[in-house]
């Protein structure tokens, strides 16, 4: 099985000549599109997206992942041998979490581009025979030379810091279709955070820090979250609060996040990935 | 085979763990997704598409169907066997008028929820691993406590009435992606209303009823549909009347519906589901 | 296989229905969605993607595509031999230049339109069929009445000129999602217009054709590209120039492209399907 990742959008054809490369060379392949709608050059959206999906995925997959605003450069294009399933895509961070996620990187090779392939469209001319082949039976050191993981290009990680007198600081890193926003903290954390379901806590916005931002310009039309911050309840599910009401639980990538009940919280609370959030426990909401 | 309808979207993977988590259970398992677009928790307009989509769909198929605003509360999860096929979804009408469709439950049975899986995300943990069991031929009563298909959340039903005197008042129940606007009035009322190809009808807005909106607000670039009205054709297709006219006519599912030739009809009449419509004959266009 | 293509959106089951029908008749058929988000009625968008698609598709497929805003009219529904596949859909010019690229029409029949059926929804009703029937191994003389392909509806040519003194004119006939906007001139032009990578052009507006224009209204935000023009980059892929630099490129469909490094060049400079440019070419950028 191929899963399969860009930010080539739906409305064109690129995805489905991605698909027929596969497809002329191995007839039986199965395709599991993960998405096509990462904006485009957004590649740790891309990366983000991945990881949390590939656990879930059949195992000795190869995922094809193409989100890559340096296609035609200097940038190298990879397929990687995971403990579990193979990973093919340029080498720009986007395939990293999702190896780490499937065991580790075992081997890389790069993968030759030949001289008179198009230099803008690596998806179809390069990364998708590679998969192909990987698909078909063919080892890893067969397609490219091989080449030392610790030099592949690995994306800044995201800022989560534990305080030492309870409560979590930690970057937004995902804005699910919902407007769920996932920060860059491990389940286990709302725990050792103090902020225990039936509680309250204090959200609110940190000054922001050195992470770039990426995605769309929030909407402006909700109460956009302060440097005051606001009450919110700390919860396991969105019914745990009345509608309208801002939730911190562990989602289902094991996760902290902020949901709104019925609605959407990113847009409310004006937040977008690169955001910076603090969380203070307060206790349950009779103290 | 399984078909598959949600609101997840398309810009994260959750549509692909759970292609994954089937694809896992049962490697040649083919899955048709049917929508993933329904507006989050709009569970009326996603029962509608799953009902007018599965006629066409293959027999004996499992339908799975998630769009959950009530995921992790005390809102049950379901699988129904029906005349011809299965259904796996939440308790929250859903599945009924597919299940009608599909002619009628024969058996229900209340699917468990085992506490350690995450409270959001049913549609992987809990929907389609049942899908799965029963796609790769468990039994039913296998999956869950069996209950009464009287105890069931329905939606309930559409404003549809004919008039005494000729006529039709029926509320909106779908737009399509078109603009095309369906009415709950299957297509055998327009000729019991007098309605027939060729004439002229008078088309008004009725005052709001009591059925609650959903969907979003309505474009005012057009001209809303008044309570006073206007003329509108009578025909079979969207070639019946000359482009920018309005067209009254029984559409591919079998219902009246209202189009805008070469046009977005709900959005030049500001129309969205819930909203009331009451159609008068006017006899052939030369009266 | 079969590919399909329509403008049905991806909200609504329409897609659903129209592979149900497919897989009805041939359980083990394959499906590959080229795309479902053609705009409206856009036929000659349509008929462009599919034409650069087919190419990477697998051999001797059925080309299902359904953009159809005649549909119940008097307009032909078509199945045609290409040398290379097969080809259904209206007779509105949608098919001609995907068949040009399978090697040009060998034989054309017409679909025979049952009176019953819904005259809304043909490409469930008529056209699904007629490519299962081509899949499931029936000869095209059996489908229907042969027609000479002289016959069939073809869509104006695209405007395109080369210059006696060098340069290049041009219409916008493709803008995809990432904002590049592809001429109706094949790459070979851009050597032949004096315009060679790592020189410099000037990019003008030219007064508006007589074609005419389809697709959205440009947006305004950026520096509409005027008819006194701009200086632009010739390169071969987006990293050919600075981020925020226009570039001239020969697409990964072999045709010129006008692309913004990083960025929109459509939105950014205005420019919609049926707008004509010009390229004067001028020299290295040092001179």
């Amino acid at each position: 099985m191929v899963s399969f990742t860009t930010d080539y959008g739906l409305a064109d054809g690129f995805v489905a000549a991605c698909h027929g490369v596969i497809l002329r060379a191995v007839p039986t392949a199965r395709i599991l599109d993960i998405t096509h709608l990462v904006p485009a050059g957004d590649v740790r959206r891309a990366a983000t997206v991945l990881a949390q999906t590939v656990p879930a995925l059949p195992p000795a997959a190869v995922h094809l992942a193409v989100v890559d605003p340096g296609v035609g450069t200097a940038r190298r294009a990879l397929a990687l041998r995971a403990a579990h399933g193979w990973l093919v895509g340029p080498d720009n961070g986007l395939l990293i979490a999702a190896a780490d996620r499937l065991g580790g990187i075992v081997a890389a090779v790069v993968l030759p581009v030949a001289p008179d392939v198009p230099a803008t469209f690596h998806g179809r001319d390069v990364f998708a025979p590679a998969a192909a082949a990987l698909l078909g039976g063919r080892a890893l050191p067969d397609l490219g030379e091989p080449c030392d993981p610790a030099t592949l290009v690995r994306l800044p990680p995201a800022y989560a810091r534990l305080g030492s007198a309870g409560g979590l600081d930690a970057e937004v890193v995902l804005v699910d279709g919902f407007g769920n926003v996932q920060l860059a903290a491990e389940g286990g954390c709302l725990a050792e955070a103090g902020l225990v379901p039936g509680t309250r806590a204090l959200l609110r916005r940190l000054p922001a820090g050195r992470t770039p931002r990426t995605g769309p310009a929030p909407s402006t039309s909700g109460q956009r979250l302060s440097e005051a911050g606001r009450l919110v309840a700390v919860g396991t599910t969105f019914g745990s609060v009345p509608s309208g009401e801002v939730l911190v639980y562990v989602d289902a990538a094991a996760m902290v996040a902020i949901a709104l009940r019925d609605g959407d919280a990113a847009s409310r609370l004006a937040l977008v990935p690169g955001d910076r959030l603090a969380l203070r426990p307060l206790g349950p909401p009779d103290l």
